[in-house]
């Protein structure tokens, strides 16, 4: 039993609870099943597989024209880019821990030679005097709904619009990183549209809460999204088929677009049972989306080893992993998906019993 | 009748000649039906799905390492970016009619700031002069094997033996775009391994000859493919998720791998009879590899009601398309792959009688 890892022992649990299940080929067999084999391939960006998706996302998204990514990475590079050079500024503002500042390998400053200005404190989301307090012109403001590395926090609805207007008035451009966009509709209790209409360019992602195999859509007015597609084909993204993302992204989108709200009160419950544990937080403390930050008051493995036998003796799977933050302190991410509602209550409860009390002791 | 148009009537003919058939859906969900669906997704680039076939690859290629890429734009910009960057000359020598050079929106000059030099006639393949004669210190030469835009011709064995190595004595990096590699296996009768000894790097293809989804490898030693997968997350080509082209890649190189001797006979057969109607010339006259250009030396309005009128009545399907050269000339590129063996002789004949009868006709 002492051989076991994390992992091996969160794979190994009869109700895992987080996500939406294995990212194994079923995912793809089970999208396929759905669509008919005569169906023609997209080619390099036309046919009507992808052309159909993208109008669908684009009403979806309240935009004129999106146009399909096999990446965020791409897609968001991409638009800042066309902001820059449409201004003559190659500079962008975002936060401290946006995707692009920390998992892109630089590709923004060292593809596309464009300067960021770090928003804001690393543990706050973007305010309104921070935009106002921009001392450099910039050509573009990246919003990310919402930020994800500290533990899926929001602004307010209110300051979205606000600095939409103060965006506006000063001719920057604003961006929406919207990889979890429809996650965090029921907080805001808005369409995507509404949300999206403060904006002048929207990328989402089709394999958070969506739980796709890939691939991103960014959305605009018709002469950003027809750039955007020049800027694809330097990037080696305009593939001559992308059907295997589009197909599970168009798939999952409708099967999950009326779960956001599912997963957020999941999300919400669960943090509440997790919050109920000694030494134990997450943040933020109350979810707004189906993600938020777990963090334990206790050394990476005492917790490894103390939910390795949580998970054998309940059967239920918390996390997979945790990560040290200091010697007396580790994290992980919380995402429900399909999964979470599957897990019988008492059986969660047991759990949650069981680890409060191994908890406790390890405090004795 | 009048209304049809070419690529309509190619689709309706019984035979279509060409290729492996439709790029529909179909070749994605036979390609799944070989894999178990319990099969982990890759991640990021990790994953016994993507690292085996990496290695299968590299292994077939004589090389150290391969990596997966969505695409060969992505790959190769990447490769000639390393070598630029390992010798600090952002200079690089190509073929005027390159991929790089006319497919990719310039992608190598606006996002790595790379200089081409085009080197030998357009309607040549470089020579061994055309590398000697170069006045400009380059980082990176760039051979097409077959040079595809003049209708697939190579170079003899011979002199990619001197070009390689005269660039490892002038420290030029050599990199094979062999996007159709095992294509030319056959004229060559060499391995693959055997032809990229004499390179440095080398892009491969999965949708050409082996008539897979879409993606690419790029294989080389183990420093420039490490690299190469940093400036692939750079670009946004590091998805979360490649199986769906990679197991489609995997599953059509075993099913074609040894077919390319009979779609480079089925070439030279096809080009043969292409040859003996009236007013049409194949470049190359005899093929190298399974594709080649065909010219009609008539306007492209006349040859595309002819070609109608032969599908109808014959059932075979020659071409979709013929692109206007000059008033009285237009062409198609031909290539051969799975479909060409299905076809049978009978009706072949029958379709080249016919097709030489009404080009005689429109001679008088």
């Amino acid at each position: 039993m002492g051989e076991i890892t994390l992992i091996e022992a969160y794979k190994k649990a009869a109700h895992p609870l987080q996500g939406h299940g294995k990212r194994d080929l079923h995912v793809m067999k089970e999208a396929l099943e759905g669509f008919d084999g005569d169906l023609d391939s997209d080619i390099y960006g036309s046919g009507k597989i992808i052309e159909d998706f993208q109008e669908k996302i684009a009403d979806s998204l309240g935009k004129e024209r999106s146009v399909f990514f096999p990446s965020g990475t791409m897609a968001q590079q991409i638009a800042l880019r066309i902001w820059c050079d449409q201004k003559g500024v190659q500079r962008v503002a975002y936060h401290p821990l946006c995707h692009l500042e920390i998992h892109e390998e630089d590709g923004l400053k060292k593809l596309h030679g464009i300067e960021p200005i770090l928003l804001a404190d690393k543990d706050s989301v973007i305010s309104l005097e921070d935009v106002v307090g921009l001392k450099e012109d910039i050509a573009c403001l990246l919003l990310e709904l919402p930020q994800r590395e500290i533990g899926g926090q929001l602004p307010e609805y209110e300051t979205l619009v606000a600095i939409s207007q103060y965006c506006r008035e000063k001719g920057i451009k604003l961006h929406l990183d919207g990889a979890r966009l429809y996650e965090v509709l029921p907080y805001y209790g808005k369409s995507a549209a509404e949300i999206c209409e403060l904006f002048d360019s929207v990328y989402i992602s089709f394999y958070k809460g969506f739980g796709g195999i890939a691939g991103a859509i960014l959305a605009g007015d018709e002469e950003f999204t027809d750039e955007s597609k020049v800027w694809k084909r330097r990037h080696g993204g305009d593939l001559i088929s992308l059907y295997p993302y589009i197909i599970s992204a168009d798939y999952y989108f409708d099967q999950r677009f009326d779960k956001m709200d599912q997963y957020y009160e999941g999300a919400k419950e669960l943090a509440a049972y997790l919050n109920g544990c000694k030494g134990i937080r997450t943040l933020p403390e109350t979810p707004v989306s189906n993600m938020f930050h777990v963090f334990f008051h206790y050394p990476q493995k005492q917790i490894e080893s103390i939910l390795i036998g949580v998970y054998e003796e309940t059967g239920v799977g918390l996390t997979g992993y945790v990560k040290e933050v200091s010697e007396n302190e580790c994290v992980f991410e919380a995402s429900i998906g399909d999964q979470y509602k599957t897990v019988p209550k008492e059986n969660l409860e047991n759990m949650f019993t069981l680890l409060n009390e191994k908890l406790k002791q390890e405090h004795k």
